[in-house]
């Protein structure tokens, strides 16, 4: 099994973490595509393999081709990508593109989501990413949980609908409650306060979801109706007038939920 | 120091952890006043002192008022509650009310704002949260310094204007994206897939602003650009239209940040 060639497609924040995991668990990283060859190179160096920014120098030599690219990136490159690969095992990691868009171009292909935030700046314990994975035949889909499951306890099997779905939660759960942190940043910077006062705050938040579900872990003015405080943060933020529509947005519909589950 | 006789205005989150937590270092709970008994005897019992419902059966024994009710609820009640005890000091709770609330009311007051998210379901480590305290004279500043640096390592002054901005801060770093989190549930359950498989990501995306500023931890379709993504995130959402607007205008925001800092 630890005899498996891989390449991967794309140097950004998932393959950056994603080869040296598998390069740590005795997996062969042959090379590192990326657009351009400085990213393909600090990557490379970290897993002993080859860069490069050419599509067209791509080996064909590799038994698995990991494609982590922008979504719109690697819908304009599926063929370029699957030529001279077609028997070969090609998969993406995307949480949004469906299997089906390697359909015709290959004859083995399939989907390996790992449901986790990639930043480069921050080392990431693989064990405890959930991956969802699918792929066009059984077999391949048994070797995707032999070598996803070396890294994490969570392997599971999902469809691209399912994978859709998960994703859509993801960015709300993730990328939207993160941008709330940066309002929150942006606010204190203005006012010249750490952000570090927020810390203790913002962990309670996300360590009360594992055990309260998040409609009933509510605090604050919104779910209290409290209008004197809601109409008073507005007017703070009436030179910031994105995060007074979000603050706006979002309060009523914490309200319109209070209201359904009561 | 531990002699000092606490009563309680208000049953809520706060004061059902504050309470309890106050009496475990020995301070002496006098009386627990709620909107209703219920309420008021529920938090009474945990730190052996009476229940009343009525303000006017409100005890004038004590050293320190500690008022933890709704803003609205507060402000309708300043004169009542301090009717009698104008010598004795009192405090509020809320993030939101300035200090001066008592002015002409009490001749000695204050504030003491934990920056935290109390729900009666979650139990709290009262070590790390940061309390703000505020008094209208030293001595009774010093005294509250003493009380509540019994609980915890983080007890910092701030005026009533710090107070109000941290507030604001915390109501986008905690409440809003607790709804974030909200709205994540309610799509997972839509699609009757288990919340627990976002907690891990919930997690990394908390654990990463420990070390990297909210904005360059930023992931996703949003801050890659990426519009197939994001609108057939609209598209699935076409029938929560709530939430349909909610990820339009983050999403829009994220980007704006993005080219803001760019």
């Amino acid at each position: 099994m630890k005899s498996i060639k891989i390449v991967f497609i794309g140097g950004g924040n998932v393959a950056y973490h994603l080869a040296p995991a598998l390069y740590s668990k005795g997996y062969d990283v042959l090379q590192i595509y990326s657009r351009t060859i400085e990213s393909a190179e600090l990557l490379a160096a970290k897993v002993k393999a080859r860069a490069t920014c050419s599509m067209s120098e791509i080996t064909n030599d590799a038994d698995l081709y990991i494609v982590s690219l922008r979504d719109d990136a690697m819908l304009a490159l599926v063929e370029d990508i699957a030529r001279g690969k077609e028997d070969t095992l090609i998969v993406h990691t995307s949480g949004s593109i469906p299997m089906s868009t390697w359909k015709g171009k290959s004859s083995r292909y399939g989907v390996a989501y790992p449901m986790q935030t990639f930043s480069k700046q921050k080392a990431l314990d693989f064990s405890t990413i959930p991956f969802f994975l699918e792929a066009n035949n059984e077999a391949d889909l048994k070797l995707l949980e032999n070598i996803f499951g070396s890294l994490s306890d969570k392997v599971y099997r999902a469809d691209s609908d399912l994978r859709k779905k998960l994703h859509l939660s993801a960015v709300f759960a993730c990328n939207f409650a993160n941008h709330m942190y940066t309002i929150a940043a942006d606010l204190l910077q203005k006012y010249d306060i750490p952000f570090d006062v927020l810390l203790a705050l913002i962990d309670e938040t996300t360590a009360k979801v594992h055990t309260v579900e998040p409609s009933k872990a509510q605090t604050g003015p919104a779910i209290r109706g409290d209008k004197v405080v809601m109409n008073r943060h507005l007017e703070m933020l009436s030179d910031m007038p994105e995060a007074q529509e979000i603050y706006r947005e979002i309060s009523n519909s914490i309200q319109n939920i209070k209201y359904k589950e009561s």
